[in-house]
């Protein structure tokens, strides 16, 4: 018997530990330990495990010892590179059961990684409908409904009896994991309603599946994008969702811990965009990788931080008389971008969690020119009289509470208004934004500040 | 009967119309016409809605006509603001109705929102062993397994059949939402396994639930953080995970449905935090919190900012000789902190989700330093040539070449380090981290450049 108590914070050490065991064995060739140790332990613990040893024989020879009900679950658990890397080293015949024994969405990722050919002889020996479903699940992109989905669901006709209903949950959950609800549908595949177990096992015998089901049923077709599967969820408590074709015949459902996986995937691919990394990178990536991914963005910073740096060129002059002011222009750019990213972080979060759209613009744009205003008044008010008492210089003291001001102006006009016009091209908002806003509030504040600064010193210099 | 899709994209839209439609009833008195188009909605729908509403009193009047027995669900369902105001508006006797209809977990973080006295009203009026059980969930922190848990679950001692197991899960379910599973335990009340609903449907009449549980609990203590029980839901694909008193003894369960809203959390949470905002911020918050939020963090930038550009006025000197170099310093500087908020954010999520500890410091380090070289080589040389094309000045270009790699190295040092040592010290790696690695490139990239331009001009000039 095993009680896993996963309290507090002894987890990853022991895994340490645990990993270090495991690749002690198989390298040194101790199989009967191995197994016995890797049987111990919950597949998804040792999915966590072979993702974490760098080495690709002893990955295969720890997958190797796993019995041959625990494989495909643990298959389907480990990160897309482990996987691809153990698909290499199995045989066809193997494969195929593997993907026998799994549901048929798992079956499809699976699939996805095997070349062509390999996959083909895979699907050929497979029974024909269940063939004809997981090509079909392939078809649909990975980051919509129907590429979330599997085609494996209870459902049953209106008007049969509880018991009937109960029996299809019996024979489905023999072969088929999660089984949380029973779909009531009628004769074209449409819905009707939708029973959990709980419902089940309260009803009284005889009564029909119509008299207890719950008929607001929430659906998707199979074209939803995942981050909208994803809030549909979220917002209404689900286990399960229905996905139909576009009308509105079931074709499959979609299982909560699929969608627990989007919810991360979808808040690290924001954050990943927002600072300009692109996609989201894996933290032990290879360097060269990490190098490609993140090169482009800081390319592209190079080149508009070298247009705002260009603006300082146009007041070589004012810089000649007044040094001081090239140490003070680099506060107002650093603030407006600091207050530029504030807001778009707001505004990220806002869209991507579906609380705001374009019909609020007017409404978010006042908010945030209000804000710039209050944080403007105050920290200008405070750097220009702390540059005053420092450089004794009342003009330099008011160009630049001034400049402060004007640009988180500027930061809260472009970093509300740049992710809700990608948004409404239908262009994700995070997509390097950062780099836009902090390139706009760069610009403005250079500009700002020795613009003040020069028209004042051709009054008053 | 409503079948609702909420399939492409009508959404949003949808929601628009229904909320212009209940605020024109609700204004206009026409308490019947309401009343029924209130019924017809989902609750998570109206809660949706009831958070759109701008007038308090118009908020109340829609909670008002809601079903005695969706209420509670819907008020659990809002958010904070508008509970604390629905709250406000309601008697003693009416909160206590609400109170009972709940779960405990739900019941808990109402009361939260009650001043002390009318708690204590409440709470009186209830039976003794709920109000207690209620209190108790109240004493722990929200962030934490503890005061994430609900006190309701089922839970059977081992021996019993599995026809007595549907017994307990028949009464509970009429009672209690989101029944998953049914705990098996011992006289202490320690775990000894675990049954889902489909197990129980699956089970031959008379085995006994030892026979067909599962052994393979995982489970946690009250004082589990609620990062790590998100992060055991996702590992574990999870339904609901039995939370225990330090010595084992089961006192409640967390489910799913709470745990998308943590994941959520999080996630927000280190995205705000790590662009210097605090504590995430609601989208349409008031302005004047929005500016206490933000201003104490661009105040903290006021500061940092200022001490990088006081580097600057130690080389006023060479500024004045040579004021392009005032223009190009600011590429060097914001070139590194964008390269660092760019390793911030893969250290920051990699800390969340578990996949990096201390252990992994050298690793990581050695990883972020040959990054932080091939960017610096590759974008060094770039600058540094256009930058000798565009001003004819060797001198110039081979020493903003070199600054530009010096502070690409920096950046890969601080941004890995600040979040490394600071989730050591237990602390949260993602508070203003990018404060302070933007404040690290700034000043050593201005630094830098200026530094290799002056001794460079000394030499050469």
């Amino acid at each position: 018997m095993t009680i896993m108590n996963a309290g507090v914070d002894g987890g990853a050490d022991r895994q340490e530990n645990r990993l270090d065991r495991l690749v002690d064995l198989a390298a040194s060739g101790r199989d009967q330990d191995l197994s016995e140790a890797v049987a111990a332990l919950h597949p998804a613990d040792v999915a966590e495990l072979i993702d974490a040893i760098e080495r690709v024989e002893i990955k295969g020879k720890v997958f190797g010892v796993l019995a041959p009900d625990v494989a495909p679950t643990v298959l389907s658990l480990v990160t897309p590179p482990s996987r691809e890397r153990i698909v290499q080293h199995l045989s066809v015949d193997q494969l195929r059961q593997i993907v026998l024994a799994l549901d048929s969405d798992d079956a499809a990722d699976l699939l996805a990684l095997v070349p062509g050919e390999r996959a083909q002889a895979i699907l050929a020996g497979l029974p024909g409908p269940l063939s004809a479903r997981i090509q079909q699940l392939m078809r649909y992109p990975a980051d919509t409904a129907g590429g979330l989905m599997q085609s494996e669901y209870a459902a049953v006709l209106a008007g049969a009896t509880v018991e009937e209903a109960v029996e299809i949950v019996r024979t489905l959950a023999e072969t088929v994991s999660d089984i949380h609800n029973v779909f009531v549908v009628d004769h074209r595949f449409h819905l009707l309603g939708v029973l959990s177990l709980a419902q089940l096992i309260l009803a009284r015998a005889g009564q029909t599946v119509d008299a207890v089901m719950d008929r607001q049923v929430i659906s998707v077709t199979v074209s939803t994008d995942q981050e909208e599967v994803a809030q549909l969820f979220r917002k209404y408590d689900l286990l399960s969702l229905p996905v139909t074709d576009p009308r509105g015949a079931l074709l499959g459902r979609i299982t909560i811990d699929d969608v627990v996986d989007v919810l991360e995937e979808e808040a690290s691919e924001d954050f990943s965009k927002l600072s300009g990394l692109g996609q989201e990178e894996p933290i032990f990536d290879s360097p060269l990788r990490a190098i490609r991914r993140r090169l482009p963005w800081l390319g592209l910073n190079l080149v508009t931080t070298s247009l705002s740096a260009s603006v300082i060129g146009l007041f070589q002059g004012t810089i000649q008389t007044m040094a001081l002011a090239a140490a003070l222009m680099t506060i107002v750019a650093a603030q407006g971008g600091n207050a530029g990213v504030q807001t778009l972080t707001v505004m990220v979060r806002g869209l991507a969690l579906g609380q705001i759209t374009a019909v609020h613009a007017r409404a978010i744009l006042i908010k945030e020119l209000v804000v710039g205003c209050g944080n403007g008044i105050a920290l200008g008010l405070v750097a220009g009289i702390a540059g005053y008492f420092l450089h004794r210089q009342a003009l330099l003291a008011v160009v630049l509470g001034l400049a402060l001001l004007v640009n988180y102006l500027v930061a809260a006009l472009v970093a509300s208004l740049i992710p809700l016009t990608l948004h409404s091209l239908r262009a994700d908002p995070a997509v390097a934004s950062s780099v836009f806003v902090t390139a706009c509030t760069d610009l403005c504040g250079f500009f700002a500040f020795l613009g003040f600064l020069s028209v004042g010193l051709s009054y008053f210099g």
